[in-house]
Order: C-alpha cells, then sequence, then structure tokens
C-alpha cells in the first residue's frame, strides 16, 4: 500500500460495516488522503455517532449526507464536495452503500426487487455521473500515465452473490433481488470502464469476501462470515493500487483474484 | 423440430415483434399445441389487432390480458389461463415482453433505470411465480425423464446487449438501463435454474439476435438489425427441443450456440 497515494477520496455507505472500515483504514494510512468524504444518510443522527467520533482527530474527514435514492441529494453531495477540493477533482470514488433482503424465489416482491435496484445499481449509476465532472477533472490533473485508482477511478462494491457463474452461497440465502442487483452492477461496472476509459477513469468492481457485517451476518443465523471486517479492507485496500488500465472494467476480490460475471 | 410437442405454451408480449412471431410460428407446427397463450397488454385495443386476426382461423389461440409491471394483472392472467387448461398443466413459459431505452451513460435517467427493470426483470419474475403452479403440474404430468422444453420449461428472453462479457453493440448504443436489466434477468434465471430443478422445470435465457422488430430497428437508424423476425423465430425453435437438464440455467442463442455471462 505503500504506493498507494490517493489525494481525495468518497466513500458511500460510511457510517457502519466495510465503508466505515475503508474510511478509518484511509485515514490510519502512513500517507493519508488529503480529504476523506464519508456519505452516510443521517450526519446529524445517531448512526453517524463512529464517523462524528473521527472527525475530532481527522481534520481531513469530511462527512457529506448522501441518501442514495434520492437523486437531489446525490447531487446536493457533489456540490458540497466540490467545495471543499478547492477546483482540484476527486481521485477515488467507492460506491459502497447497499441493502440486501433475505427473499427467496418464493417470497421476492416488486417492492424489494425496486427498493434493492434503486439503492444498489441506479445509486452508484447516479452518484458516478454527479461526480464524473470530479474525476474527469483528477484524470486531467494528474501526470500518471494509463490508468489507476491513485489517479481516477470508480470502485463499484459488488458480490460475488452476484457472481451468475458463481451464485456463491446459494444454500444460505436466495436473496433474489440482491443477486440479481450485483449482476446489474457488475454491468453498469463494464459499460463505464468501456465509457469512462477515453476519460482516464478506472472502472472496478470488488467483491469483499463474505464479511462480518450487519448484512454478512443477517445472511445466515448458523453459518458464520469467515471474514473479518478489518481483514476485508486490509485485502481491498491492497489490491486497489494494483489495478491499471489492463484491468479496467474487471471483477476482482478482496484477494485478488479475478472473478467470472 | 419434429419432436417438439409441446401442448400448452405461454407467450408475453405477443401482440408485436418476435412475441407475436413465436405465437405464428407455434400455431402453423404440423403438430400445433392444444393451447397457445398470447398475452398482451391491452386485448381489446388496437396494438392486438394481429393478434385477433389469427383467432378466427385458430381455436387452440386464447388472447389474455397481462400488464409486466402489473402484479395484479399477471395474477389475473394466470388464473385465466388455469381456467382454460381445465386441470393440465403449462408446459412453455416463454417470458418475452420487455422496453427498451435508448439512454447512455451521461443521460440514463433513474426513471428509466426502474421502468426498464421493472418491465424485463422484476416481470419475469412475478409472471413465473404466478405460472410456477401450472409450471409444476405440467412437470408432475409428464412421464418424460430430465429436463425439458416440453415438459415444463421457463424460457427468458434475454440479450447479449446484457452479456457482461460481450456487451454486444455497444458502439451502436449505449443502453445502459437495457443492459443492466438483461444481465439481471439471466441472474434471475440462473436462480430459476437452481431453485426450480427439483420441480422438474428447465429454465433457459435465450438471445434471440439482433431482429428487425420495432425495437430491434429503433437502436440504430444506419445499421440495419441483421436478423428477420421470420429467421430469429425459426432459429429459437430449433434450438428449444434440443435443451435438456445439461442446458438447465445457460445462457443460448437463436443459432444455439452458448453465450458468456
Ligand atoms: N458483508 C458482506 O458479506 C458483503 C459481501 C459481498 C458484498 N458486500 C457489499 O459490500 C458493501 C458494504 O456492505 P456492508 O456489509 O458494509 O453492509 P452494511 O453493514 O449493511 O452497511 C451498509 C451501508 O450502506 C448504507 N446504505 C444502505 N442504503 C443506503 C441508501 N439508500 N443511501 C445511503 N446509504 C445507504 C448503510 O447506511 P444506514 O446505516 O443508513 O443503513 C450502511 O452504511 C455493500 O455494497 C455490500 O453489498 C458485502
Ligand atoms: N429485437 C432485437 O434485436 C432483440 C435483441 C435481443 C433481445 N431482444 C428481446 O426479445 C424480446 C422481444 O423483443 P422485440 O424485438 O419483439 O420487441 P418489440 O418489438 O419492442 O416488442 C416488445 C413486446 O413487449 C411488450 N411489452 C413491453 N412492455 C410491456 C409491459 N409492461 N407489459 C406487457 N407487455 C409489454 C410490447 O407490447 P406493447 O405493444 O403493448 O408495447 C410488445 O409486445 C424482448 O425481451 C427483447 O428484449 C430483442
Amino acid at each position: 500500500m505503500a504506493g498507494f497515494n490517493v489525494r481525495s477520496v468518497l466513500v458511500t455507505g460510511a457510517n457502519r460495516g466495510i465503508g466505515l472500515e475503508l474510511v478509518k483504514q484511509f485515514l490510519e494510512k502512513p500517507n493519508p488522503p488529503e480529504w476523506v468524504f464519508a456519505t452516510c444518510r443521517d450526519p446529524e443522527g445517531e448512526r453517524a455517532q463512529q464517523l462524528k467520533n473521527l472527525v475530532s482527530r481527522h481534520p481531513n474527514l469530511v462527512i457529506v449526507a448522501l441518501e442514495a435514492t434520492d437523486p437531489a441529494s446525490i447531487k446536493a453531495a457533489a456540490t458540497r464536495v466540490e467545495e471543499h477540493l478547492k477546483g482540484s477533482g476527486l481521485n477515488l470514488l467507492i460506491n459502497n452503500a447497499a441493502v440486501l433482503k433475505l427473499n427467496t424465489l418464493e417470497s421476492e416482491t416488486p417492492e424489494d426487487m425496486s427498493l434493492v435496484y434503486t439503492t444498489n445499481v441506479t445509486g452508484p449509476m447516479l452518484v458516478s455521473q454527479a461526480f464524473l465532472p470530479l474525476l474527469k477533472k483528477a484524470a486531467q490533473g494528474s501526470n500518471q500515465k494509463g490508468l489507476s485508482c491513485s489517479k481516477a477511478a470508480i470502485v463499484n462494491m459488488s458480490s460475488e452473490a452476484g457472481s451468475i457463474q458463481n451464485v456463491l452461497i446459494w444454500h444460505v440465502g436466495q436473496a433474489i433481488s440482491y443477486r440479481c442487483s450485483k449482476a446489474a452492477l457488475n454491468m453498469l461496472t463494464k459499460c463505464q470502464s468501456l465509457g469512462y476509459e477515453g476519460d482516464g477513469i478506472l472502472s472496478i468492481a470488488v467483491h469483499p469476501g463474505w464479511v462480518q457485517t450487519d448484512m454478512g451476518i443477517s445472511l445466515s443465523p448458523e453459518v458464520r462470515a469467515p471474514v473479518t471486517v478489518d481483514a476485508s479492507v486490509r485485502g481491498i485496500l491492497n489490491v486497489l493500487p494494483t489495478l491499471s488500465e489492463k484491468d479496467n472494467g474487471a471483477f476482482v476480490s478482496w484477494e485478488g483474484k479475478v472473478l467470472p460475471w
């Protein structure tokens, strides 16, 4: 991670779970970013308490309101971040916020199909649209050749549960709406990789492992999620600096393995 | 196609395009099905005229109202079909209805993301749920071993535009919402193949080619869709009888090629 110099990073869904740990580990780097933007739905509320505790020790941490299902909230967040960046760009956008509903083929509902898709796919799409000018600015302002996460990148937090080939842990939970949303997010990532390559922006889908967060634990009361939040995020932050133009549009795990669609 | 004896088939979005042609070619078989259920949004309206013309010559054709974005309409359709089948099951369900919106990464909207997903993914999911009892009945009433389209099957009309690997004709049209929906539909198909295999039901995703229908033509004013509706449907009806349990959950083209996710 030594060579991983990200000047600015934004993480959605950063008030708990993998998002919060990403923020923590970015802040604790020997060479931390100049700006870490941690977004959550309600920065004033109790659910943001852990982020607020971090702010006192880290003046480079900025908490920004962002509700992934609300286009106006996403635009307002981009405006706030732009103000903070004072003319420089955003290097790394991590679309991490997501929801999981534990429905089966039998019990899946149109309401959950909509909510999960709007949060997990339309959300990342709109966030990427809103922050695109800042990502482009980072790419233009960089003297690095090719593509990289320290130059300008969109990292979409996907899941091997959304690998149509592997259908990870089907027998632990069918979670139809969730699996469909992550397969669609992988497609969005691929489209972004084709559309934004010319702008100097890398697009990557990442599987963080089956992780001991609220979401990871909710999937099964019996089988425990095998990966700690610390190990997952350490893995991801080891993998991101290794990615370049040859990986554009790929689906990689926290351990650096390329996963099949 | 000689050995393709389907007693009953239902096609959604059957008033035009590939859906209408599927209905026509089923009716014109030397051994036509006992029942062909052709669903469309408005059986009384002008858009159903071609179907209504067919009914006079084909007493085995039944036109049923089905709006893919309306759960109540889907349930009502299943009830009507059940009445017609008088205790026997439905062999073949073809989820064909879909919409395409020609947005780019830049112009894609939350409204179109929702509409396209609701129609192209949630629709097929709800239709499959509603007709599952009739598909199970067909499987139970069959003396065929294994899985097949003439015993009991769900065929989801997908698209190679939804192959994350191939991203067919990206440069002709980005169609983000559509590509994401078809990748998600492929995941739904895979989930259905895992969930319904034990019930004796085959689940398949089919790419019909780039076809000269309203949808296929709308994609590009300059480059003409290469496949005629007749050839596409003839191809599909040649491929379906060849599919068995070894193909369960696969993604196949109208020419019988297996496509990557
Ligand atoms: N945990 C796993 O095993 C696992 C496995 C594979 C992939 N993933 C993926 O990794 C990412 C993080 O998951 P996690 O395990 O950390 O989940 P988590 O513990 O459930 O946390 C989810 C985060 O997303 C936020 N969020 C949900 N809906 C939102 C919305 N509409 N707007 C803004 N924020 C929203 C939540 O905020 P609130 O506190 O306001 O709800 C929370 O901060 C997700 O993309 C998930 O799909 C996780
Ligand atoms: N044409 C191609 O090149 C191509 C390529 C790959 C895949 N496909 C797939 O093949 C299938 C058929 O496509 P096509 O080319 O025949 O399309 P099309 O000519 O545009 O016809 C679409 C059909 O779907 C129906 N439909 C749309 N929304 C509906 C809803 N909410 N409820 C019920 N019915 C609805 C339409 O009914 P209305 O008349 O009421 O609108 C129409 O019957 C689709 O799944 C499409 O994605 C097509």
